[in-house]
């Protein structure tokens, strides 16, 4: 019997959790996001994130910025946020037009109100072991999630697919920490499908629909789909979820997922760094 | 034909090549390592740095400290080299003793002075792709002696064994970048043979006599030895050299390998900063 990984559900939960923790706070968590330009997919995700933050009872702030915005202006807003004292937490929604320099952008960041972990300086921490402040949104969702259902990860092979900052490497580094031997795949790997064969768990994050096939996957594996794709108009992630069911033990949807809990973890992200900035 | 990747003849090609760049320097690069206690194999590590650096042309300072130093000295000693203008990297050797908080005292060097890019600052710069001061010695050695006969990294299967900040990390991550796929395997790792024997290319880093034998190799696989053991008082890596050999491509001797190809690259570290400093 397969099991579906049901990221909606933990996500509320974890949703429900934070709106009770707030209720009872007199000064609200508030996150911040930037997003510049016009894509229409950041325009979704940032309305989404905002929508939530506020059905917990967050503070949130956006601040749109046109496509020609000026890397200059883009930073003074993030200096601008980094200072308010009521803003805990600042996300910058990628991508960023082409004309900015994104690592500029992210590095402006106060680190402690980095609520995904982005940052050169937070990234570091998490890569040598030490505490950063939170952990990355989505890496940490997809651990959640499989802790959730009592998924092992110690001693397991987990086989990670795609390189990005955002999901793939901090990925690898966290599922280390946690005792699995981690395989991290891309582009450039040769023989992608003996490595998944060998996997006990398999994280697709390469944004590459019907990328893991059912030849791929052995009886029983954990398959967990980061992927975002629009094949005609439809969403889709990188796993051929109909054919692959049947051989997992677990396997997430896309839609209902990963996506929910990353949405869940940004919150409990600006939680916690609310939590941090006001300890003393 | 098995080829030994000679470590010692390339370093000794880096260190004459610095020692001619360095001769027509008016003021010389300068490396100051500081020494925490008597740990019998950190002082004949700091004693062959602090010469190869003479030999070379630079000017060194070894900062002994007691066994019992507080760490509060040893950070006001940091910083004192921070703010030296004519020391241009900075090396802490570890092992610390156990009362000192080894994560404040990598920190508190300033990040154009962290020779070994040890810091989190430096290390999630690499980790993000973006370029740290330096990269990290042992693995940028490693890379450097695999490039030197022509090893081919892209899309190739690496076997990593080992976890450390110092040498497994950092690898992984700099091994990745460069386009191979990588498994990251350490102690909780549980078919590490049957991983060994998919992989192209076995680096050991685990600290851990005979744990690569002739088993866990495949026909051609390029065996690094990153290992530094000490057994009937004899000097051994990782890899079970004699029976390993024969089915080798390629092998690193220990000594002879690795390790003076560390020592180079902190020699080319030193150099770098020095450069960096110098620059404007």
């Amino acid at each position: 019997m397969t099991v579906i990984l049901d990221g909606r559900l933990l996500a509320d939960k974890i949703t429900q959790n934070l709106k009770e923790k707030t209720s009872s706070l007199k000064i609200k968590p508030k996150l911040a996001v930037i997003i510049a330009g016009d894509n229409p997919a950041s325009l979704i995700y940032v309305k989404n994130k905002q929508k939530r933050a506020e059905e917990i009872g967050f503070e949130s702030l956006v601040l749109p910025m046109p496509q020609d915005v000026s890397e200059e202006n883009l930073l003074e807003n993030i200096y601008i946020l980094n200072e308010m004292k009521e803003v805990n937490a600042i996300l910058v929604q990628l991508p960023l037009p082409n004309h900015i320099n994104k690592f500029n952008v992210i590095e402006a960041i106060a680190p402690e109100k980095d609520v995904d972990c982005f940052s050169s300086r937070n990234a570091g921490k998490m890569l040598c072991g030490y505490q950063p402040y939170v952990l990355p949104c989505t890496p940490k969702g997809i651990i959640r999630l499989l802790d959730n259902y009592n998924i092992e990860l110690e001693g397991r092979n987990v086989l990670v697919i795609g390189r990005s900052n955002i999901v793939g490497k901090p990925l690898s580094v966290m599922l280390q920490a946690r005792n699995a031997t981690v395989t991290a795949a891309h582009s450039k790997t040769r023989n992608l499908k003996d490595i998944a064969l060998n996997s006990d768990i398999i994280i697709s994050a390469a944004g590459c629909a019907n990328l893991v096939t059912a030849d791929f996957v052995r009886e029983g594996a954990v398959i967990v789909d980061v992927g975002i794709n629009r094949v005609n108009g439809k969403l889709t992630g990188d796993v051929d979820f109909s054919n692959v069911y049947p051989k997992a033990s677990y396997i997430t949807p896309v839609p209902g997922g990963v996506g929910p809990m990353t949405i869940a973890m940004l919150m409990e992200n600006t939680f916690e760094l609310y939590q941090i900035q006001n300890q003393n």
